[in-house]
């Protein structure tokens, strides 16, 4: 079953934007069986859409449209579909109905523009979208489908997660097509994929596929497997068996089975073993504490965090002795080591972690150059640094220093936290 | 003059790759004054590549490729390009001894499949590539031009800028597209386009376009024209004046003009009038000072800040009277507004900002549902706090207290920062 996705809208075209809901929808269509047969941006112009879904629809199943249906006057797709389909656009009462609850509960003005957004194709299947104030809509074309969603990333997600999706699932006939992703963290790619060479090797023959998908600080390694969709538990069964033998060979690189992050990872840690946290960031800025606040729940073990981005932070909340930074410099194992005990001791935590680095573009010496970050963990049995260069990339040696602080803090409480440590 | 852009490969078809690519090149070749016609994705295979042509070519002017040019086997475009325009690979053997000087500069063994990279098409003309061992191809078919480039960004940001780019302005006369883009906050696109209706419907017969970009807790809006190149300065002219209009229209809800975001609005306003800056925040998780901090030469005005999760925090760095979290909880205007008068007097700032409300999903209440979020501002004249509801959302509530605390502090900062201030 072959699908297509078309992206709606200049902002695309000029390169304002970039297409992040056409990967979103690709990886999620893939894994449901679906094959995406090609990703089509076209500008907000009728003839634009009309053509891409005659192309669409001539050698695919489905076609998913997204954008162009916000209130405002350069939004056309749903006047496009409505005539594309031979049908008008009639007042959805009960859908305008939503839209006026909608901003009622945000305290915002509820305007004739925005009850326009009921005015919807009579032929089609009208689905709620309670995140936003534009619906999805789902029109069947022969045998074909055609549905048509807001281009607003978490709009798009939620109508494709709880409308599109299991639609599609209901109306085709889509193979198994089975997929366990294991996080990894501390080891690149190329040496973690030298780790499972012989394992990797053998997968072929058992009909599994082996993806590497590295990103900052982190790879993530999906293992897939497909087949008739009634054989669904045995394929999982067979899937299951490999996981088992990866997590084995990746052994301490392994943060955890699922597509989960580390700071989700190091916070199930925390609460499983009863331990509270706290930050100490200078190069980091607030990333590893906004990195772990975004985890539901995590207030029950992340106590807060300091983000001492001038010295005299450093010194007076965290306690680090000026004459380290005279002598040692912020960014040097002193420091982060005494950014790390002040955090924990201040915060009265378990455990704490502390980051010290040259983020750049400026800044950079000879001695310590941009990307060369300190990194501490201070526990109950004392502190331990690491200093790592993260490239030459602000917003990568941000991502990156983040991950593998809170590789380092995983690795250590799932270990006792005790071997190794200097004082 | 249009263009279109094929890109070429697996990975951004089932979404393991986000096509920065496509916007990259969409936003440099609307500056150099093309319509960019549409972007497609298409898979590694020569019968998609072909169609992908044909309909590039059908109804543009040019076609620009990328990807599929690497050294193994399912890297195909140079042979479908070949066969597409009825020529034959040929060895380049200046091109093959700049890829064997690339690999021996690097202490890398240059193998006999690096050497193939060298294998091009007689009829095109080879695009030197110094950052990588993919050349790029331009070919001519009739008036119309067919270029390809590897698929690393970077590698063909380079061929880009330094031979695609030129040959293409030399190549084709093309008009004069100008944009210019006003960032606004605090209001929302239909409150927005409500504010601006009548001017807007004059737009279209001065021949300017206007499109609305919302994202979390800001929307840009983006002013464009087109004419002849020979017209520039009078379009920029054109466009100028349009800008003043939005602007003056917006008031205090513009952020700043240019591409620009809130975090950065606020470090060029503290920069340009010597103050600092210290956070204080709870529900946020150090978002705010993380999004300060991404910004290159953040140190210069931010100064650090509290990620004040537990009640403890608040208390003992930032100074908050126990007895208002008890009376009124942490979530209240006593405590926002204490946090950020302790943050600025314990980091001797001129300026704080703090939040504090509840994230959700778990913790809310009748009286403080999840979403509702208490911000404060501290400055030279005293504090104020503004309570808001953020919808229901995690990742949004964080995202949009975030920028609409720091759209409060660039209010106070542009006006002075005196009038409505209660202490």
């Amino acid at each position: 079953m072959r699908i297509q996705i078309v992206s709606i809208g200049d902002e695309l075209l000029i390169g304002q934007t970039v297409n992040t809901n056409a990967a979103w929808m690709g990886e999620h269509l893939t894994l449901d069986g679906w094959i995406v047969g090609g990703v089509e941006v076209v500008s907000d112009s009728p003839e634009a859409i009309c053509d891409a879904l005659d192309r669409g629809l001539a050698s695919n199943d489905a076609v998913l449209l997204t954008g162009g249906l916000g209130p405002t006057k350069d939004d056309l797709t749903k006047h496009v579909l409505a005539e594309y389909f031979g049908t008008e656009l009639v007042m959805h009462e009960e859908i305008a109905a939503g839209i006026q609850a909608w901003f009622e509960s945000r305290n915002v003005p509820f305007l004739e523009v925005n009850r326009l957004q009921a005015m919807l194709p009579a032929s089609c299947t009208v689905l709620p979208n309670p995140l936003g104030t534009a619906s999805g809509m789902w029109f069947e074309h022969g045998d074909k489908v055609v549905v048509s969603m807001p281009g607003v990333p978490y709009e798009m997600e939620g109508l494709m997660t709880h409308e599109v999706q299991p639609r599609l699932k209901a109306h085709f006939a889509l193979p198994a097509n089975l997929y366990e992703t294991v996080v990894t963290a501390g080891i690149g790619e190329s040496s973690l994929a030298a780790l499972v060479d012989t394992w990797e090797a053998s997968l072929p023959s058992k009909g599994i596929s082996l993806a590497y998908l590295p990103s900052p600080g982190q790879v993530k390694v999906r293992l897939g497997v497909k087949g008739p969709s009634g054989d669904k538990e045995e394929l999982q069964g067979l899937l299951d068996a490999e996981v088992e033998v990866f997590m084995k060979l990746a052994g301490r690189h392994v943060v955890g089975r699922g597509n989960m992050d580390i700071a989700a990872a190091v916070l199930g840690l925390l609460s499983s073993s009863g331990g509270t946290l706290a930050t100490a960031e200078s190069c980091t800025g607030g990333s590893v504490a906004a990195m772990l606040t975004a985890i539901p729940g995590a207030s029950a073990s992340f106590m807060g965090g300091v983000v001492a981005y001038d010295n005299a932070v450093k010194t007076g909340f965290l306690d680090v002795d000026p004459r380290d930074i005279v002598d040692h410099g912020a960014v040097s194992e002193p420091v982060v080591k005494a950014m790390a005990i002040g955090a924990r001791k201040a915060m009265g935590t378990t455990w704490a972690i502390a980051t010290s680095g040259v983020a750049g573009p400026g800044g950079g010496t000879e001695l310590k150059p941009v990307g060369l970050v300190w990194m501490a963990v201070a526990g109950p049995a004392g502190a331990k640094a690491w200093c790592h260069r993260f490239g030459a990339q602000r917003a990568r040696i941000v991502q990156r220093a983040s991950r593998r602080v809170l590789t380092y803090l995983h690795e250590f409480i799932k270990n006792g936290g005790l071997p190794g440590l200097e004082d």
